[in-house]
């Protein structure tokens, strides 16, 4: 599949984060010729945290984190990741699969499988032919090394386009600290569904309740705050370790937040731009709504509804769709007062069209590859922004062929 | 356009419904070389009552018909509806237009103005030519008949494929009592927005409040029971007069509940069944619930969920689609308790694929043009039935065309 228009021009080159080695390898779980399994081993102490997928359908592997989020930092741990398969919806034997391989990596690594954290990606309902993973761990542990994790990045992908990887570094009393993570994403899975994998880790010290609050809160500001196309899948998960190697404590410290949810922005944005079919990348900006509540509604109505995500392919400027998807969001809203914008083009106000409206300079912005819709409720200060893409004939293509 | 695949072979042969004449002419609101107003003019005393789109961006003639609706039933009425402008998002000049229409047909009539109920579909924004329509005024009370139903039933249409009717007919007493309704839907307009109208009368006796009751109940279970493509509409409305021409009372009457229900399910299956795109008609049967409103959430969101719709598109018995659908709906559910079914056959059972899969016979049953999804949650006696239709390259053209 060609490389999605909006992707980035290259992957971008991450810090090594002490504490944190990475493997990948070739397990033929489903895809043939590829890698298919990433495998991180966590130093002793490493404070490993996570936010999940809310489905009430959610996978064996996601019901398994859930269970070990929030247990003892004691001795090292582990993340083991495969695509082609991701063991939802697969009864018992799902339970099956994920104690398999926390016990082939408990083993393999010296690691107790409380500490052992796995995730699966790919088509929903197959058996996982976990033996198959089990049988590469010896490679996998073989071939751990400091900066593997350009390659765990790609092992995870299952139709993604590309790999996503986001960094940053703060200085802390004179140290460095540092945070890297990758994700997969918005690339449909084989040809199941889009599902969200994301895996930070840094060398900074943190608690578990600190890092799992901090997750949370920035999760809301970023991963929460895309869409492709209002689907959710069985299998996100977002797991972020702290090997605390640096010897820096980052505490409630606001500079590392900062930074982590720019890794986490970076991140979550990448995946909107490997959005199935995606050829616009598009932020939709509420204000003015009675609260952030009814901000977000707005946000989400518009960049869900179909009808605003086709004309945005049809590079049409029009903003009766945005004024339909505000009028069905449920948010308070009072038709008068509302101002759009499409960039820096005020195209409706005071209930109507606005006066200086010109239908040419408004249809050369849609031709824009990044486009910003600005809606102004008039009403209060709730604020909120959300990224999505258009919906083509791409997404189509992906998500009506047949799945074998 | 191409008629719909899943177009009724004709539009049906409508009974005359005494107390009720119909006009329809072309006064160029924005279609050349076709009729876009219909009149219906209303016999003295007759209940007039409606269901509202709940959208906060409510067109001028809803807002109107809103305030008009439960006012006294003395004198005769009138319905007006024009297609090619929706009349939404004007700002005053759209209350203007429906001042300026109302009291056109109140003097051609008449009728007091606060009996004449206005309906505008089309596009969003642009001020409404209404000179154009009084300009017809006159031709169209020339042209009132008892048989022009079939001809109003045209004039509504915007992209509509064809155009929508229904009838039934009770006997209460030994006495006969009619119902005949049009609708349009699902069309896209010119190109803007899908949005639904639709306009019932009969000849039965019956007062504004029980009137009023019974639409809502019955909307309730017909016409917010479908869905196309999730958006909600500036313009929805449900007009339905009763002239009592019959002399039949029918308060209280289940028959004649039940008869008006067929109607109002019949035009809103058609309303799905003419769905941009459409290639497949597709009712979703959801039973075992928590409860009812469990049950609905569960079946709106598969209905509305882009990646079944496209699998359905692609004659995919993608099952695991569904388990994501009922896991993101926000509905109690027990995956382990879940049965899906695609027509008769099981396809997962007990958390799991059941163990008589045949994925021959289920891609079979695919390629049917008519498809049942049906889900057990296992839980208690909540049931829901929505019906949708797939989602197709045809849907991205339509919507994805510049509006001019």
């Amino acid at each position: 599949m060609a490389v999605s228009p909006l992707a980035p021009a290259a992957f971008p080159s991450l810090p090594v984060i002490n504490g944190v080695r990475f493997a990948s390898a070739s397990a033929g779980v489903k895809y043939k010729n590829r890698t298919d399994v990433m495998l991180a081993e966590l130093a002793e102490g490493s404070t490993v945290a996570g936010v999940f997928t809310r489905s009430a359908t959610r996978s064996a592997p996601v019901l398994d984190c859930q269970a070990k989020n929030g247990g003892p930092s004691r001795g090292k741990a582990a993340i083991l990741v495969n695509s082609g398969n991701s063991n939802a919806f697969t009864g018992k034997s799902g339970v099956v699969a994920v104690e398999g391989i926390c016990n082939g990596v408990a083993e393999a690594l010296g690691v107790d499988t409380d500490r052992v954290f796995t995730s699966s990606t790919g088509v929903i309902g197959e058996p996982l032919p976990w033996e198959r993973i089990t049988a590469v761990m010896a490679d996998l542990r073989a071939g751990l090394s400091d900066d593997g994790i350009a390659g765990a990045a790609r092992a995870i992908m299952t139709t993604d386009t590309f790999p996503k990887g986001a960094s940053a570094e703060v200085t802390v009393g004179g140290k460095s600290v540092r945070i890297a993570g990758i994700a997969k994403g918005s690339g449909m899975i084989a040809p199941d569904m889009a599902t969200m994998l994301i895996y930070i880790f840094t060398d900074a010290k943190i608690g578990h309740a600190a890092l799992q609050s901090l997750l949370g809160q920035i999760t809301d500001k970023t991963f929460n705050c895309i869409t492709v196309d209002s689907d959710t899948s069985t299998s996100d998960t977002l797991i972020m370790a702290a090997t605390g190697a640096s010897g820096v404590s980052v505490e409630g410290r606001g500079d590392f937040a900062a930074a982590l949810e720019s890794v986490m922005l970076d991140l979550a944005l990448q995946v909107v731009r490997d959005g199935e079919g995606a050829t616009k990348f598009v932020e939709v900006r509420v204000s003015g709504a009675a609260d952030d509540a009814d901000a977000r509604k707005v946000a989400m109505s518009i960049a869900n509804s179909p009808l605003v995500k086709t004309a945005i392919a049809g590079q049409d400027a029009n903003w009766g769709r945005i004024v339909m998807a505000v009028g069905k969001s449920g948010a308070r809203a009072d038709r008068d007062r509302l101002t759009i914008r499409f960039g820096d083009i005020v195209v409706a106000e005071n209930g109507w069209r606005a006066p200086g409206y010109s239908e040419a300079a408004t249809s050369a912005y849609m031709k824009n590859q990044e486009l910003v819709i600005g809606v102004d409720m008039g009403l209060g200060s709730g604020a909120s922004t959300v990224w999505t893409c258009d919906l083509t004939h791409g997404y189509i293509d992906i998500n009506a062929d047949y799945r074998s």
